[in-house]
């Protein structure tokens, strides 16, 4: 068996996704984890380092000096994991691709349209590969609904309703997760970016459509929020199939509820 | 105990929802059903009042005749249940509403914004009394969150979800319920008309606030519908909460979903 | 239409279950109630029969003069409903049995073998019917169920799980419901003859088999209580099949939970 | 950051627990499986050890090989875990902790009283510890019920209903996982050594309540079948509440359902 080398930008000591995504890298035992810049704080990313069994040489304190050291090592990691706030993911995803080192990047893709361009053209430009993680898209009860839509279980596709509600920001709320996802200019956006992004992805997947159009209402409701944190969505789907989709953060009684029914002219899931 | 004194317009063999009208009216037994124009049919109008008990010469060949006929006996009716197809809901609602007898008609109001309106000026007019049944306000979980929300539990409110799905026009049927239903002469709507309507009026009740704006996208999916049996709505209501409106009656597997939820700032429904 | 003529022992002011039964009486629209021995005490039965609209010559002080001057009228009773605290079952069933009219009874049968057997030679020497009112076997699940079973959809039956779990008895609680059902000389039982009845009924009407034997564990968890709160039973089926049955009034959080669950060799329900 | 190492005894290709023992393993990165005797088919062990990545000197041919190898190296393993079938758990065990090797053995204890008492004996002569694994104890909703019943949420305990219904079993079925299962030489029981243990295990580590006395009726309800397959069970439990458990791998419609409800005089879960 030969075990794969993991890197990880981001995810340090009080991070949240960091540990998530360590945890499903060990499932099935093929990935080791040996390199890191895994906080911009030196301190903390040093000894995140020695919590995660890193060796000391292979902390790195900047994702820039990451991407070209392990580029230049024989034994250099196969591919890094970016688990940052979302406005850092585009400044390691580029650097990585263009050292020629696999992405793995948390979503949603960016904090800006700009930001995403960037990493377009670095993926399309690098011999490394780029993977976003819509990790919804890997339930075996997902992959069960796609395939019984691509064999058209269901028939035409008529209507769609997705949705995402979480309630953990319903009031003005405090701390590490919550600071970066709640300052546009570290998130991007609100609910519509944290977890609405799950679910128009996964409406997509699932159904094997895209969307045509859409009418977006946004909205702020805890006072003083910056970003939105409910939004209510119209969507126009390639083929003729309408759908809404509703992503919320003050969805009070909802800790973490996503759920996507598809109907078709033969059946509905 | 005084027994009040009912009379039906429309309800006879082989329709639906008049049935369902007289088990109501009989729940409490306080009621008695004594007079009808239970079908446009003659025949059948006779054969079905002799099935209900009721008197051959309280059984009248049109609700024109039987509104003058019971507003002259000393024992004519306290109300009269209108239970016909939504285009045949103005004419005897006035006709009542002019002989001084309280009306109580099924949902939706009207099938036009002209009958509608016929419908208020009649009212405004008259002694008597009109009630329109959008029965799902009578069951005691919707009196319940009404009454939580009016006393404040959930704060102030921020978000609502209502949707009622159905499946049994998600192909091209063909029978009396389904006829008058899909045809735009006797219904004047769809899905909306139908189901949206009891979905339209159940958020209001509940929540307490009234709908300031809509944008909404109604659709036929079946080939030759000549109503919408899918629709989707956005809303803007009073006070600054944000909702959304599902109604289909093409969502196959949902025999009847009505579902309805609410979230303000303390609480969810 | 003709209607049928119901009488009532037992049901008046301050009862449970006589409203019930009035209220599944009128769904039809085929039965009036016409007759009355409300109650034991002669001032409450007369204002309840004033109440119900029982005319005065028909509102009885004792069922025994309810049964004689019933079968005397030429518009007497088609039927009696006996709705009264379980050792009032026999007493009554007998009077109207021998007088020839048919008898509707609550469950339990009875409060001891010796009134289940007076009630069984009273009613084998009638030419009047006895019904006991398991109300449950009416419900179209079960009668779904039931039919499935009876068609070989389960194949050859093998478990019986049955449970009907209620905690409104879970604390020492004084009313007129639970006193004379915690009474053992008015109830005869008591979780096992108020709810077990129901689902010991159920199992063998769904399923189709008799138990052939049982192992039961009877308990009082309350303190005080005179009769059981608390019922699990172990059951060998007629062919084979085993089971086993749990009723409880101190489940709690169990409102009114009743649960059937039966599997054969090719399914289960 | 200390790795711990782990060696396997069972687990090789084709097995199934094993593959969820090293997932668990995996799971906080804390442990390396450095050892094994996977399978008694030596070329099975070894070709499992190279997909496994333990080195090819650390695959042994049999238990006791290992035992006494692992124990003479410098750097043996700190633990094994024994996921063979339940004939073969006491003699991996009484081996490693006899050689000073800490066991963590696969439910149930053992397939023999016999079998059981050895492991006891050779555990308590042993500086090693030996650790059973009812895996169910570690889901936090379970410890999150032992800890409100420990901290008297629920009052004094009256009520436990513990099941774990399948219906793999349901039919003759021949495959690896089910030939030892239903061997009694190799199992030493069927559902209630399989399942029936967890459920037990589960209600006493939930409720913090002991067993004092029971009665069972095992059944085989597939023909030919030499172990049970549907076990009902009724408690008495230290202190006077009183439990049914019900553990059957025939209740078609239940791939894997495990269900424990627990019941006292203040609350219910």
């Amino acid at each position: 068996m030969t075990r794969l080398k993991l890197g990880m930008v981001g995810g340090g000591q009080g991070a949240f996704i960091g540990g998530v995504h360590r945890i499903a890298a060990r499932l099935d035992g093929k990935w080791d984890l040996v390199a890191g810049a895994l906080s911009s704080d030196p301190d903390r990313a040093a000894a995140s380092a020695v919590e995660l069994g890193i060796a000391p040489e292979r902390s790195y304190a900047s994702y820039e000096e990451m991407a070209q050291a392990e580029a230049a090592r024989p034994d250099g990691i196969d591919a890094v994991a970016i688990v940052t706030p979302n406005h850092v993911h585009a400044g390691p995803a580029v650097a990585f691709l263009k050292a020629g080192i696999n992405v793995i990047c948390d979503k949603p893709l960016a904090a800006t349209a700009e930001q995403a361009e960037a990493i377009r053209t670095a993926a399309e430009a690098s011999k490394a590969r780029f993977f976003l993680t819509h990790n919804y898209t890997g339930y075996p009860l997902m992959r069960q609904a796609r395939a019984m839509i691509a064999r058209g279980a269901l028939g035409r596709l008529r209507v769609i309703q997705a949705e995402y509600a979480q309630d953990w920001l319903a009031e003005d709320t405090s701390n590490k997760q919550a600071d970066w996802r709640t300052d546009p200019a570290q998130s991007g956006a609100g609910a519509i970016g944290d977890i609405g992004t799950h679910a128009f992805n996964l409406l997509s997947f699932v159904s094997g459509l895209e969307a045509e159009a859409l009418m977006a209402e946004l909205n702020s409701f805890v006072d003083g929020r910056r970003v939105d944190d409910n939004a209510h969505i119209m969507l126009r789907m390639a083929g003729g199939a309408r759908g809404m989709l509703w992503a919320s953060q003050v969805a009070v009684g909802n800790e973490n509820a996503l759920r996507l029914r598809i109907y078709g002219d033969k059946g509905g899931l």
